[in-house]
C-alpha cells in the first residue's frame, strides 16, 4: 500500500475508536495535572482562616509573634513536628510557605557560599545532581535554572537503584547532591526501603560536601490503614559518620493550606547553624503569626495525624476509582502498568515505549488535561516516552471517574 | 603628669559625672536599638489575627486564596498599593514577609543569573555597590554576605552626594547597584529631593545592568502633618531611557505586622518578567491567604493612610520627647547634632569625631542598649566614629524619655 493509504482498523480497534470519539463528543473539560488538594480538603482547615484570634499572640518566652525576630521559627512548631520530621526541635528551622523555596534557597546558598563541608562555592565548579526517575518536575527545574547537570538514576519500588548511585557518587566529585522523595514518591508512590536508606546514609561519596535533598513531602500523607514508616535518615547518616549529609524538607502545604502553609528544614546541628547564618542576611524572621495559627489549629502530632485521616477519607476514593477503571480497562495491554500508591498524591501510569506523548495528546483532544509527558524526567525529556503522571486529588470524584475513563480510552486507542 | 595620673575634672565635668553616676545607679534596662513597632502599634492591626474568616477565601477570577498558585500576588493587593508604590498593578509583585528577603533574593538572582540587561551573571565578575552613609545595616550585610564590594558615598539631607555618585558610576563598570532609602532614610530621615532622584534616574552608568535598589521602606510612615512626597523614580527612569534601572521595594512590616506582613517589588515590565521567571523555580506562589487578610483589613489606600495616622499618634510623641531632651541637654555642644525626621523610624545623633563608640559604651554602662556605633556604615566601621542611630519607637514613652536622658548624659560625659 502507498504512504497515503490508511490501514483499515481491526474490529476491536474500531470499537475503541468509536468509544473514544463518543467520549470526546461529550466536550468535557477535566484536569488531572497537578497535585492540588481539592476544595473540600481545604475546608478541613477552615479554622485557620480566623485563628489565632485578636488577643492570642504571645508564644513561649514572652515572644510576641506579631513582631520581628525568631529566625529559626517558634519552638512550639518545632516541637510539634519533631516526631514527624525525626529530628529534635533544635535541629529544625521553620520557614514561610513553601518547602520548595527552602530547597531552592539551600541550593542557591550552596552555589554562592558552599555548605558547611565545602571548600569553595558550588558555583565555582561543575556541579551535578543525581535525579531518580521518574521524579518531581520542580526539583529538576531548580537544577535547570541554576545550571546544575542532572544525572538520571532509575527509581525502583524500594527506592533508587543503589548500585548505580553508589558507583556514581564514589567516582564523580562533581556530584554534590541527590533529589530524594523517600516516602510515597512523586509520581510513583515508591517508598525507600530501610536498606536503601542505610546505603544512602553510609555510601562513600567523592564530594565531601555531598548532600541528600530529602524531600519528605508526603511524610504523613497516607492513603491506606498502613501508616508507612521509613528509616530515619538523619540518625543513620550520623551513625555512619556523615551527620551533615541529609537536608530534610517537609511542609504543611498538603496538611493545611497549600497557599498558606509552613515549610520545614531539619538537619544536623552544623547544617542548621549554616542555614541560619545564610538566612540571617535574608530575613529578620519568618511569618510567626502563621506559625502560631498552625500551633493553635494542629495542637500536636495527634492533631496532624487526625487531620490527615480526614484528607484520606476525601482522596482515597479518588485513587480507588482511578485504579478500578485502569484495572477494568487496561489490564493485560502489553507495556501498560500503573502504580498502586499507599500514600502521596500521584499514580504513575506507564504506557508502551514511545507512546506517552501520544496518549497525553489524545487525552487532551478528549478534554482531559494531563501533566505533559516528560515532566517526570530532567529537561522534560523521558527517553522512553513512557511515563504519565496522574493526579487525581483535585477534581470531584465523578470527574475523576470520567477523566480516568478518558485516559483509559486514550491508552487503548494509542495501543490499538 | 604621668600616664597613670588622671586629670582633675572641671567643676562642670564633675557635675556631669555625678549626674551620669546617679543615672547609672538606677540600674535601668532600656533598649533603643532596633526599629521595632511597639506593642500598642501592633494592636492597631489586631483584626488581622482573625481575618479573613472561615468562609472568605475567593478572590478575583474565582481564585481560591487557600490553594497553590498566583506567583505575582493577588491583583487586589497590587491595586491597593499601586498608588503608594507609584507603579501600575501589572508592574508589582507581592511576596511573603519581608522586603529584605526580596532585596536579598534580587541580589542573589543577579549574582547567579544576571538581570535582564546583564551579559553575564554578576558572580562571574567583581561587583560593587554604592552605599550612601550613614545607611541601613541590613543592606550592607547582604553585600558582605555575598562578597559585593561597598563604596561609600555621603548622604546629605537631600539625598546622596550626586557629584560623587555620577562620577563613580560613569567610570566604574563594576558598580552594579546602589542602595537607596529615598524617603525618611534610615537612620537620618533624609528625603531625596526631586533633583537628586532625577539625576539618579538619568545619570550615565558604565554598567548597562546597573540597578537602583530603591528601598521605599517608609513610604507612608509620616511623623508630621506633612505627608512628604518624592518624585516617581520609575517614571523618571523611563523618561530618561533607563526604564529597568529601579528595583522598588516596600512592605507592610511597619504598617501592619512586622512578623506577618507583605513585601512588594515594583519595577519595569521587563524587570517584573525577569523577577517572575526567577521566582517560578523557587515557589508555586506566595501566601495568598495573608494577602487576602491584608486586603480585607486595609481595604484601600485610604485605609493604609488612616492606619499610618494612628501609628503616628503613638510614635510621634516618642520622637518629640527625644528631641526635647536632646534640645535641652545637648544644644551647643561642639560637634554634636541630631536629625529631626519628618517620618521613618530613626533619629541620627552625631557626636564629635572619634567618640561614638565611647558614647555607646557609656550608655550601655548606664543600662541603655544602643545600636553599635559603626552599624550605620559598611563593614560596621564608621571611619569618623561619629554616628549613632536612635530608635525610639519600641519602648514606652516614659522609658524613651529616660533613655534619651541617659544618652544625653553619656554624650555630655564623653564630651566633657
Amino acid at each position: 500500500m502507498s504512504m497515503t493509504e490508511i490501514a483499515p482498523l481491526s474490529p476491536a480497534a474500531q470499537k475503541v475508536r468509536e468509544s473514544y470519539d463518543a467520549f470526546k463528543a461529550k466536550g468535557l473539560k477535566l484536569n488531572l495535572t497537578r497535585g492540588k488538594p481539592a476544595s473540600a480538603q481545604l475546608d478541613l482547615s477552615q479554622d485557620l482562616l480566623s485563628l489565632p484570634g485578636a488577643s492570642d499572640f504571645t508564644a513561649e518566652g514572652a515572644t510576641d509573634v506579631r513582631n520581628y525576630g525568631g529566625a529559626q521559627g517558634l519552638i512550639e512548631v518545632r516541637r510539634l513536628f519533631s516526631g514527624i520530621l525525626g529530628a529534635p526541635p533544635e535541629q529544625i528551622v521553620v520557614g514561610n510557605n513553601s518547602s520548595l523555596a527552602l530547597m531552592h534557597d539551600t541550593v542557591v546558598f550552596s552555589l554562592l557560599k558552599g555548605n558547611c563541608d565545602s571548600t569553595a562555592p558550588w558555583s565555582k565548579q561543575d556541579v551535578a545532581f543525581l535525579c531518580p526517575v521518574p521524579g518531581y518536575d520542580r526539583h529538576f527545574t531548580i537544577c535547570q535554572e541554576h545550571g546544575i547537570r542532572m544525572i538520571q538514576v532509575p527509581l525502583n519500588t524500594d527506592g533508587p537503584d543503589m548500585d548505580a548511585v553508589e558507583r556514581l557518587v564514589a567516582e564523580d566529585a562533581t556530584i554534590k547532591g541527590m533529589w530524594c522523595v523517600p516516602k510515597y514518591s512523586n509520581p510513583t508512590g515508591a517508598v525507600y526501603s530501610d536498606a536503601v536508606i542505610e546505603r544512602l546514609a553510609s555510601m562513600k561519596t567523592a564530594a565531601p560536601d555531598f548532600r541528600l535533598f530529602w524531600d519528605n513531602a508526603y511524610v504523613v500523607h497516607h492513603l491506606t490503614d498502613e501508616r508507612v514508616e521509613i528509616a530515619n535518615v538523619l540518625e543513620l547518616a550520623a551513625k555512619h559518620g556523615h551527620p551533615n549529609r541529609p537536608f530534610v524538607f517537609s511542609s504543611t502545604s498538603k496538611i493545611t493550606l497549600p497557599g498558606a502553609g509552613l515549610a520545614m528544614f531539619a538537619a544536623s546541628k552544623d547544617n542548621v547553624k549554616w542555614m541560619l547564618a545564610r538566612l540571617a542576611p535574608r530575613t529578620i524572621g519568618p511569618d510567626k503569626v502563621n506559625q502560631w495559627r498552625h500551633v493553635r489549629f494542629l495542637k500536636n502530632e495527634g492533631g496532624v495525624l487526625d487531620l490527615m485521616d480526614r484528607h484520606r477519607a476525601l482522596i482515597a476514593p479518588k485513587f480507588a476509582k482511578v485504579l478500578e477503571i485502569f484495572d477494568a480497562k487496561l489490564t493485560g495491554i502489553p507495556g501498560v502498568q500503573w502504580t498502586r500508591p499507599k500514600g502521596g498524591y500521584f499514580i504513575s501510569l506507564d504506557v508502551p515505549k514511545g507512546s506517552a506523548r501520544r496518549v497525553v495528546a489524545l487525552a487532551k483532544e478528549a478534554g482531559i488535561e494531563l501533566t505533559p509527558a516528560g515532566a517526570t524526567h530532567p529537561y522534560e525529556k523521558d527517553p522512553d516516552d513512557r511515563t504519565i503522571r496522574i493526579a487525581p486529588t483535585f477534581p470531584e470524584l465523578a470527574d475523576v471517574a470520567l477523566a480516568a475513563e478518558g485516559v483509559a480510552l486514550a491508552v487503548q486507542l494509542a495501543t490499538a
